[in-house]
């Protein structure tokens, strides 16, 4: 269920002394021939990180063609100037070495602690071993998803199926998940044969869909990065299948981010209906999905829906308070803007679970939106308080 | 040093029984004379509490004249319809009868949990008791300072000279403090003799340099108000002596919120230079200073500058990364958008500190401005995950 599911594709993980635990920080993920059409979708960072420049340059220069890409976790190269930008060259020519193609055909990407230079040495040194022990077996894969982790507990995969081709995936989250992504990675590959341009409009479109609806603290960071390859093994999708699949893919993946937040012990769905407009749905429910007050409730197992109405009202976009009403797992818990009678211990029951589902109706129009959140809790401020 | 300080006030506190513990929740400031010339700045929330919607339309009909304010803790009346607005209008009602003014003269504060019910009885029942026991000495200003605590831990008081005339003022934070003041009010007295429409303006301007100018989690609440009431029982201020005044006195509040903020163990001045304008500077300050991540390295006393930049490039402003410096105290750790070599140590120890000044000059132009911010500690989280 991973990167090596799609025909064509080979996958490894290996530790390259960027984290001094010893715990994997290098991983590939290449076509098993020769590079294949590519579309990536990027942080939107005015200080993007030195891969984020080098992939982009890349797919720039190749047209939307790959043949691999290098993923180190610990380091996420950024804020190192030019040196940065010749470390992250220097990998995608050592793995071009490595696997016969050229250095524009290898993307790459970092993640792990802003600012710090990342050692070039270890990671070009380590290039050629890992892509000599490439393999396109289940187990290569999970050695790859694991490789990319930063505070992550859980590597993170999936996999979708269309007419004769499917999508495979792998993906880093923790923190920093936000609108426009955040300290996510994720690489996707494909052996469905579509072109460039085909790859990146549907790719767009999933990644608006799912890794651009979810949120652990409303930060973006200068690493966010999604790739898709395709190694054109497989057959040409039919009308809005490879849509469909990437979709169902990204969804997965965002989905196992949220849960696997930091410090994160719920997953809430914040959906706003009833908005003028999709639009103002979205902002609504992104801005009681960032709250860290709504955040803390969600914690406690607390229906403290004046919250919700709090933020909403605070949200930009049009609100008659009169017209709300909030319900927690279906429960109404307010309506018309103030308190409803409600089954209280059947709204704790809701709230006590790992999965939250949190409905606001506005009541004005046919706008709707959802965004995926988690709670707030100390392990959070433990695990962001200190980088050492 | 607080409401009483200025000539022809007076003021009380007391326990109304809105709170269970028995902590002092009822708070009155009034006149020693008849209605004086009065202001009020409010929240901008569109689902604005009862008493908020009561106090504007009070100064509305009034034509900006006040003789009295009610301000009760404990529940904000906020999300209560109809009848949240009733009350609120029976406690005004229930003060301009023991005070013999207009109901229309007495304006209204509630802070505290949304969406309960506010226990009209109670506070109707307690008013005539506490007006007539109003004195203008310190010790019932105390008492009233204490009477309009929620979360926070200290009454917050100020005052502050002009030429035969003073400000005092009497305030409350503790979480939700952000641009557009939230969950805070503030009650100020002067004995300047000042129209409406100079208080106004006096007051919009301190308010935008003090308490728009902090945060302590991004959210903006149902119930924030800053009130100005004038004894004209002094002289009319020379040019710029009320603003002077009402500035000093509103920044003393607004640093005196983010010391005893929810959970905040230390507060950090944001400031950002170099901007393209100020209004980029502000916008860019307070993303740096509303960051989860940021505010989680504070509280670690954390040099990592790299969320700093992180920030700053994702706030919606014009960003040159490699022109970015950022310190801490005066040492510069980040220079031309990467590490600079620094003196560990020193940075250290200004971090343990309770007091951090981090500065951040984009390099660009001439906008500046500084945001008041608050680390984020498990106490956050603890203080806020259950209402009761």
């Amino acid at each position: 269920v991973s990167v090596t599911a799609p025909r064509g594709f080979r996958a490894g993980g290996t530790w390259a002394g960027v984290k001094p635990t010893g715990s994997p920080d290098l991983a590939m993920v290449a076509t098993a021939g020769p590079a294949g059409p590519a579309a990536g979708v990027f942080t939107r960072s005015r200080a993007p990180a030195a891969p984020v420049q080098v992939s982009r340059a890349h797919l720039r220069a190749t047209g939307g063609r790959a043949a691999a890409v290098v993923i180190n976790s610990g380091n996420a190269n950024a804020a190192t100037g030019p040196a940065g930008l010749a470390t992250a060259e220097a990998v995608c020519a050592a793995a071009a070495g490595a696997l016969g193609v050229a250095p524009e055909e290898v993307l790459v990407c970092s993640t792990g602690i802003i600012g710090v230079p990342l050692p070039q040495d270890l990671l070009v040194g380590a290039v050629p071993g890992l892509a000599a022990g490439l393999s396109d077996g289940p187990r290569a894969a999970e050695e790859a998803a694991r490789a990319i982790l930063t505070t992550d507990t859980v590597p993170k995969q999936a996999m979708a199926s269309g007419s004769g081709f499917s999508v495979g995936a792998m993906a880093k989250g923790a923190a920093m998940l936000q609108p426009d992504m955040a300290t996510m990675l994720a690489v996707l590959t494909t052996d469905a044969s579509a072109g460039p341009a085909e790859l990146a409009t549907a790719l767009g479109e999933a990644v608006e869909a799912s890794f651009n609806r979810i949120t652990v603290d409303g930060c973006t960071s200068t690493n966010d990065t999604v790739l898709l390859i395709s190694s054109q093994a497989g057959p040409r999708p039919g009308p809005g299948e490879l849509e469909r699949a990437l979709g169902e893919v990204c969804a997965e993946l965002a989905e196992q981010m949220v849960a696997d937040a930091e410090g994160g012990t719920k997953v809430a769905r914040v959906t706003v209906r009833g908005a003028s407009d999709d639009r103002a749905a979205l902002r609504a429910a992104r801005r009681v999905a960032n709250s860290p007050l709504v955040k803390c409730s969600l914690h406690g197992g607390d229906p403290y829906w004046g919250r919700v109405l709090s933020e909403l009202a605070t949200a930009g976009v049009e609100l008659r308070p009169e017209r709300v009403s909030i319900s927690y797992g279906g429960i109404e818990v307010c309506h018309g803007g103030q308190a409803a009678a409600h089954d209280a211990a059947r709204v704790a029951s809701h709230l006590a679970g790992r999965r939250v589902e949190v409905v606001a109706d506005l009541g004005l129009g046919p706008g709707e939106a959802s965004v995926l959140t988690c709670d707030l809790s100390p392990a959070y401020i433990d695990e962001n308080m200190r980088t050492s």
